[in-house]
């Protein structure tokens, strides 16, 4: 484990995305949305990607100079092609796009297909804040979670983000997986060499597993809730959801069709459609009521559920969004920590292009 | 248990809301509404209610003849006054002002405040199908969930419901409680005198519980994830997303101060707003991309997804709003089942305006 300044890793970040032929002002988005995850404290979606998003462009599936295009269009709405760009610059583009929607309809809405990853969710979702709004974000993923009573794979993590302003309170910014645990839960407990608990994922045949490799294995994620009892009939509802919104809305990929993160896994022979799907949403606080209004009583309803009565064990109760924002200040300050694999992945980065890291 | 047609249940309901001071309109939009619930399988939110409305109406927190109004709007949005009308008659008068919106800015969202309890929230997201638009409809309640670490009831069950149409397949239709179980579910287990799985609800202290009546001794129903092990800070946040577009957004109440349905429950003494809250959202397909084609792709969807590998012990992976489908073409031809209990209630309301149940 070494720790690194988030202006040196934002710069060996930046130099990479300029490398593989990003312009300047999409080399400097790709690389705060994707640092955006390591300071946030989402080790797995940051800089531990970094080679795949290069490996994805080696393998031409993901296009540096992409032309993003709005391809159809309401006052509230938007579908938008990502032209096989990188989902760290199209995404950003896309969420703008609700924004200004949202500035003269109220609220906006956008479908895009033909994308790549993007990233953490709710750095997307966040962007609406400052605009006094609620935003929204979510992508499709290639499938790792089994829906209810399956054995196959069919849907991704696929994330859901909102982030909600209050007024002196910090903002509510919920960015969570539709799955019990997200897949860098696992990766963490595999280089520890710990098993996973029951209730996170299943083996082939469909039965719960506590082996943290079992993905790898032909195993499966399971969807929010674990098990029909505890209502994973829900997170599977969610996780298609965000699935259909993505991918079928746009004109993108879905279900188990959507392309696979890592470049060495070959296409799914079928195509549904173009690439990764997200969806994004803005809505003007003040399309409904008075954004000081709202943001006042936002400050009322998180100092309420702040002093909710905890559990024994507990100190208090936590607001979506404390643990990343506690988190970003601290590595903002102290720099972020990198482990080992990781470090030695984003040195053979750098050899590949010249860059020293 | 009697079984009775859905048409006596029909003219039974509709009189009683007659007797209490509805309009011929309103009268009938509240039983079709109320009803869906008992046609859908979801027992707990039909019927069985009907008494709880009527005590409601008597303790005056209920307004049989509301002055419904937007109270302000944009072309994508519209907040709603419900003028303390009944939930079942709001609801529906604000998801057609969402359709409306759609219509012309391609996606309609409506906040509401001032109401009550509207029955099953998937009746209100199917409006949109007819209008090959995806309706969205969710709705705060009073607190009995437990946010992960809090010993304190914070939140309601909170459900949302998403509905999607295809081609020829039957549409999409997610109708969840944010909850591992619905309380419902509880009633359920309390009538058999059977205990309720763990991971469900706990006990005053926080404890996990395994007692059916939990909820009646000062325990909460736990948030879908059940504990944080397992994703219950996700179910907690899809909740709390929930009381703050249907609370926070409109000007309703939230949190821990919504109103109670049971009507000898006392109001809370401190009230950030007014009455129930409800969200609802209308998204014209059109608005993406050719309906023709969307639908067609949730053709491919939903038969994909209902061909995936089951586990052991299962037929078929099910889509959402299956189970109520089916449910509601076997109640429509076979008529709905009543319990004892609910049979004896109906007939006190029934004796309370001679009516003859």
């Amino acid at each position: 484990m070494t720790t690194f300044l988030y202006s040196n890793l934002y710069q060996f970040t930046y130099s990479v995305f300029i490398s593989i032929g990003c312009s300047d002002e999409h080399a400097t988005v790709a690389t705060k949305t994707l640092l955006s995850a390591d300071l946030r404290g989402i080790d797995s979606h940051g800089v531990a990607r970094l080679s795949g998003y290069v490996r994805l462009w080696e393998a031409k599936r993901v296009n540096a100079n992409p032309q993003i295009k709005i391809i159809h269009e309401t006052p509230s709405t938007a579908t938008i092609d990502g032209d096989a760009g990188l989902g760290l610059v199209v995404a950003p583009f896309a969420m703008q796009v609700a924004i200004d929607k949202a500035k003269i309809a109220g609220t906006g809405w956008v479908s895009v297909c033909n994308s790549n990853h993007f990233g953490i969710a709710g750095y997307h979702a966040m962007m609406a804040l400052q605009h006094d709004m609620i935003g929204m974000a979510m992508t499709n993923a290639s499938a790792l979670v089994a829906p209810t009573f399956s054995k196959e794979r069919m849907l991704g993590t696929n994330p859901i983000a909102v982030a909600i302003p209050a007024n002196h309170q910090p903002s509510f910014v919920a960015d969570m997986a539709t799955t019990t645990a997200a897949n860098g839960k696992l990766e963490i407990l595999q280089r520890k060499n710990e098993d996973i608990p029951l209730g996170w994922a299943q083996d082939k045949d469909g039965i719960d597993s506590t082996d943290a490799n079992i993905i790898k294995k032909q195993g499966a994620l399971l969807p929010l809730g674990s098990d029909r009892e505890h209502g994973s009939h829900k997170g599977y509802a969610l996780g298609s959801i965000v699935d259909i919104f993505s991918g079928v809305l746009s004109g993108g990929s879905y279900g188990p069709w959507v392309p696979p993160f890592p470049a060495y896994v070959p296409m799914p022979e079928y195509q549904p459609g173009k690439g990764l799907g997200h969806f994004f949403g803005a809505m003007r606080i003040d399309a409904f009521r008075p954004a000081e209004d709202f943001k006042q009583h936002m400050d009322i309803w998180i100092e309420r559920f702040r002093k909710a009565t905890p559990m024994e064990g507990h100190d208090k109760v936590l607001i979506p969004g404390d643990p990343e924002r506690e988190m970003e200040i601290e590595r903002m300050r102290e720099g972020i920590p990198i482990v080992d694999s990781v470090l030695d992945d984003l040195k053979k980065v750098g050899e590949k292009f010249d860059l020293k890291f």
